[in-house]
Parts: C-alpha cells; sequence; structure tokens
C-alpha cells in the first residue's frame, strides 16, 4: 500500500542516522574479514535490506517463511531462515526451494531431523540445514559438543540433505553489564561455532557455513577466526536497548514514533498523546537497564531528545508522558497539538506495530512512505 | 487479503464461544435498559461487529481513524472516535463528516475546544462532541465538577458545534480486586457521567448522549439509570486479564494462537514453540494478577487448557513454554511437531499482532479466513 501523508501516530526514518549505522557495521566487518548476513526481520523492507547487503555477498536472514517470500518476490534468493524449522512448514520450504529460493534452515532436535528426512522424500527435496548451537542456554541449540549433533547430521545426511554448517546466536549478551562480558560472549559465540563445525567436519560433513551473531557481539567481537558470516539485524536503526548495552549512541537511533499531544494531567503534570501500546508495542526492554526508558523516550519534533521525559504508561491508543523522576512537567511548554517524537524500547518491536516509514530529513519533513511486509 | 490455509503461528477464533460472549451482554444491557456501541477496537472486523451490534441501534465506538473508515466502507455510519481528538486530525475528521460518516470526536481541554472552533470555522463544519470525564484518575477526562466542562461546552456551541453529551471510561475498573469494587466502580462511572451531563444541561446544552463503559463495569453494573449507551469490546472474546478479573471464566475465551512444537530445552523441561511476541504481543496484563499467565495460557490442539503450563519467555518468533511453578515438563508428552493453542493475556494486543482470525471448530479444524483493518 501507498501512504500519501503521515496521519499521527506514525514510524519515521532518519535514513542519514540508518547510513551511518550501516557504514559502522560494514566497516568493522571488513576490518574482521568476515561477511554480513543482515537479519532483515527488523528492517522488513526490501530498499533497506539493499543497502544493507550492498559490499556483502547478498544473503539475507529472516525469521518468517512471510520475509523469505517478500524479499525472494523482489529479488533475493539467498536466505537463511533462522528460526528453528517447524515440521509442519516443510511442505512450504520445499515449495520455496522448488521455485529457485537457495532457503537454508535450522533445527536442533533429532525429532525435527527425522521430520526434514520424511519430507526430502516425500517432496524429492534436497533440504539445506544449518544445525543450531547453544553459546549460552538462553534459547535454543545444542551445546557444541553434544552427541546429538552427529546425530542429526547423519539422519539428514542419509537423506540426501545438505549439512551445510551450524548457526549460533549469543542472546545472552543483551544482558551483559559492560562492554569486556560482551566481548567475552562473542568470543564464546565464535568458539561454541567453531567447535561445533569441526565436529562436523570430522564426521565427514563439507559444513562450510559458520553463522554467528547478534548486533551486540557483532558490535563487540575482536576475532571472527572460523566464522564465515555474521547476522546482525537490529544495528540499521538502534534503540534504547542496544544504547542502554553500549552498543550505540541515542542520537544514532533511527526510528521514532510520531504523535501529538492530546490532553494534559493537571494532577500529575503529565501529557496524554495518541501513541499507546498499539504504536509502540509493549516492549519493556529497558526496564531491567541501569536506566529505565518506560514505553520510550521522547524527543521533540526534530529528534532532539528530552533526557528525562519518558512515556510512562500507555493504553491502546493513549500514551501518557512524564518526567522519569515522577516530577510534573510545565505543561504549558506542551500545548495541545505538540508534536514528539518517541524513541524505541526495542527497534524490532516498534516497527512491527507499523505497515511501513515515513522518511524525514532533519528538521521533521516527509518525503516518501517505505512499506513492510508482515505476517507469517 | 485473502488466506489459503493456516500457517503457525495463527490467530485461532472460536466462534461459538463469541456468539455465547456476545449474548450474554447483550441479554444483560437489555435487562439494564441501556443500548450497546461496541467498541470495535478488539475484533476490527466487519462480520463480527455486524453480530456485535445486531439488537442494539447499530452505533460502534472505534479507537483510530483507520478503523473509522473500515466500518464507514462496510456501511456503517454511526461512529464514536473514543480517543481525545488530536488537533492534527480535525481536517480527517471534516472530510469524513461531509462524506457522511455521523463521526463524534472526543475531548476534554480548552486547547482542544478552540482547536475544534477553529477547525469547524476553517472546514464549515458542525464537529459533533462527547465531552470526556474522569471517574478514577486512570487515563483523561475532566472531573465531573470542573469548571473547564461549561466553558468547553460554551466554546464549542459558541463555534457551531454539537455538544452531545459526554463519556467516561473508568478503567481503574482493571485493578479492582473483587465483584464489589467493581459494581461500585461501575456506579461512580455512571453518577460521574450523570452529573456532568446534569450540568451541561443545567448550563443550556442538550446534551442528549451519556456514554458509559467498559467490560468489567458492563459485566458488573446494577444500575445504568441515567446512562444512554455502554461501551464494552473486549468481552466479544474475553481474556485472560478478564478471567483474572473474575469477568468471565477461562472456558469462556475465543480467540488463540495456534503454534508448533520446535525444540525441547532439554536442561530446564521446557519447550520452543513458533509463536514469540510478535504473535503474542507483549502484553503482560496478568503479571500483577493473583494468577500469572506469564505471556499466555497453553491449550491442547483442541482449547482444552493446561492449567499450569504457560508460555515463560518470548522472542520474536520464538516463544518458551513451561510449568508456571518452573517444575520440569515431561518432553516426551509434546514431541517436535506438536500443535499448541495459547490463550491471550489481553485479546486486543494479541488479534492487533495477526492480520485476521482462522474460523475454527472444536475439535480444531479451520473453515473460514476473517480479515482485520489496522494502522491509523
Amino acid at each position: 500500500m501507498t501512504k500519501t501523508h503521515p496521519i499521527t501516530p506514525c514510524l519515521l526514518l532518519d535514513t542519514a542516522r540508518m547510513t551511518t549505522n550501516i557504514e559502522r557495521m560494514r566497516t568493522r566487518l571488513q576490518a574482521l574479514g568476515v561477511a554480513l548476513r543482515p537479519h532483515v526481520k527488523t528492517c522488513k523492507n526490501i530498499d533497506i535490506a539493499r543497502q544493507l547487503t550492498a559490499g556483502h555477498p547478498g544473503g539475507i536472514t529472516v525469521s518468517t517463511l512471510a520475509e523469505a517470500d517478500y524479499f525472494f518476490e523482489h529479488g533475493m534468493t539467498d536466505i537463511l531462515y533462522a528460526v528453528g524449522i517447524a515440521p509442519g512448514k516443510l511442505p512450504a520450504v520445499a515449495d520455496r526451494m522448488a521455485r529457485g529460493m537457495a532457503l537454508r534452515i535450522v533445527l536442533d532436535h533429532p525429532q525435527t531431523a527425522v521430520a526434514v528426512a520424511k519430507a526430502a522424500k516425500t517432496f524429492g527435496t534436497r533440504f539445506r540445514v544449518l544445525i543450531e548451537i547453544d553459546a549460552d542456554g538462553e534459547r535454543a541449540g545444542l551445546r557444541a559438543e553434544a552427541s546429538e549433533l552427529i546425530e542429526i547430521a547423519a539422519i539428514l545426511e542419509r537423506a540426501g540433505c545438505h549439512v551445510d554448517g551450524v548457526m549460533v546466536h549469543a542472546g545472552g549478551s543483551y544482558h551483559c553489564d559492560d562492554t569486556d562480558s560482551m566481548r567475552r560472549m562473542a568470543e564464546r559465540e565464535r568458539d561454541c561455532a567453531v567447535t561445533a563445525a569441526g565436529r562436523l567436519r570430522e564426521a565427514g560433513h563439507e559444513a562450510p557455513i559458520v553463522s554467528v551473531g547478534s548486533t551486540p557481539t557483532a558490535t563487540f567481537a575482536e576475532d571472527l577466526t572460523g566464522a564465515t558470516e555474521v547476522r546482525a539485524g537490529v544495528h540499521v536503526f538502534q534503540d534504547l536497548v542496544q544504547a542502554g548495552l553500549g552498543v550505540c549512541k541515542i542520537d544514532d537511533i533511527a526510528i521514532s514514533v510520531l504523535t501529538e499531544v492530546i490532553g494534559h494531567r493537571q494532577e500529575d503534570g503529565k501529557l496524554l498523546v495518541d501513541a499507546g501500546w498499539m504504536a509502540l508495542s509493549r516492549d519493556r526492554g529497558t526496564a531491567d537497564q541501569a536506566v529505565d526508558q518506560g514505553y520510550g523516550l521522547v524527543c521533540d519534533e526534530t529528534g532532539q531528545a528530552f533526557d528525562d521525559v519518558i512515556v510512562t504508561g500507555t493504553n491502546q491508543e493513549h500514551g501518557i508522558i512524564g518526567h522519569r523522576d515522577g516530577s510534573p512537567l510545565n505543561l504549558d511548554e506542551f500545548p495541545v497539538g505538540t508534536h514528539l517524537r518517541i524513541l524505541p524500547n526495542h527497534a524490532c518491536a516498534t516497527a512491527a506495530q507499523h505497515e511501513g516509514y515515513w522518511i524525514v530529513d532533519s528538521p521533521y519533513q516527509a518525503r516518501r512512505w517505505l512499506s513492510r511486509c508482515r505476517g507469517w
């Protein structure tokens, strides 16, 4: 769909900031000698994905088959679907491979491998598989030394599938307190991946791909020897969670939600605005960080942040804005009709609430609408 | 858009449960002698809205102009936009009124009234306005006895606008501990609305509309004398927050997210599924209730709830499922590929993550796809 003009609340994208973020990661990974396979679940837009992949081999990472379809329709073929495959989706994967998508899937359980082997026979498809390895107990994956690693590879190989290597995501990097611990997490992520890939190769599998990454570990890794690609996505926009981790500065954050003041709460010195959780998401990712940004940090219309003004509460289409310390705002400075921007805790979550972006210059002027794909 | 078959994660709708929920509220309000003006921000679908308004005067409540447009395109004209109007949206409101939408707006600030009066002159539009009244300090609205009430009405009247009455939403009903306090909250909501409307009438305004409501107060109100309409929306689907309040039973909840097991966490006896916060939302509305349902209560594929199995964590496209008390699940009972359903904390938030509903019979069989409107 195409939008003709912005109506609040809407998502703004500062492309100058985005380009700086993209270039910074590109320079960093070039120095480390490893390719980027950007995770496009953050942007979900083809123009941005093309900018992200420029200067890299061109492969992307997705989190849904709907994303895979959208980017394939726009000419991208080398796609890693980085969520453990649900057996119920194997017919859809086989269908896409038959239509020319170089789609790789991920799994970490012998039961899944058996399902993939069965589907390979049913559909005559040689699935391309990365085995997921765990670095930190955060979510999914086998330990690098697990016996199931070789068991799974053997099941896949017998079914004629490609054991293309391993994938690790150190989600624990989001709970690191300082840059030293993020560096150690990046090294652990690399080490687990390389160890697991080495075991596959010793067992006779080619395992050409060693895929690591998250925005924090990609930002702080000092040595990526043995890794063949890094996955990062949030770095394209950055957000308050990343700023809280020290991955970026507040002024690097490239997306914000434009909102308008609709009322004043005289009794506690707070503003009502027309951006609630529907526009901001319910994400509270900074709640456990040193600086709690509520449901988002507030900026003026030009994007200049107020250090101490946050969204303190949300309903579906209402936001409540106040000082972080609870002291009353001077409401005369924010008459009804004032436009404000809200920086997101989590770029992926906030962007997901919107159908697209308004590209803005600074100071605020909407120039162009970019749509996002969605669904599953 | 039309979907041809469900792919996990997706939103399921049990229409038998929905119909029971709708009939229960209809019967209750008929006994109290007051009309329902359903809040269609929960369902965002015309077929469901038609079922909700059957037997009522036909007016609806919306939370965005996008909803107003969608329902107007489907033949509904009597629309209350129940979020304090942003002055920047007045040109859009004037445009819709000129095209025949009987759109009412809401405000609570003299600055907004001045903006409405100015827009009335600019566009030659006699805006229809309800003045928002506060019952509990939760969000927006003037106190029933505030001097600004009469000031605002005078500004609007001088500009040729219609002072159509008052609107109250007792959001505090969501923090009541028992049904007695919800009854008292319903009475306070009614009393504030009737008092404010009485003051407008004494000042010479007709103020024919006295609009009250929330699903909890609509469920427990014992007397609605003086109110002309009740707004409720969540009751159409119900959810875990409402069940926690005693507004409904778990078995009344009509929507759920279908998901598939994609892995096992042997180390802590948890499941990985393909529904994360993108499919469930980040809503944690039961976190402060007596029973914390995590990111949702888990059911088998037929919709039968496991009392003690919840979604304990979410990433974008991953959910982690375990016992509420942290004890390990017997993972053998949930092999990879098992389908589960997840009941939502907050129906509005979970449904908002989806493009539409799969209507299901029980046991699970997808029959038909209903789309939702979205955006602003």
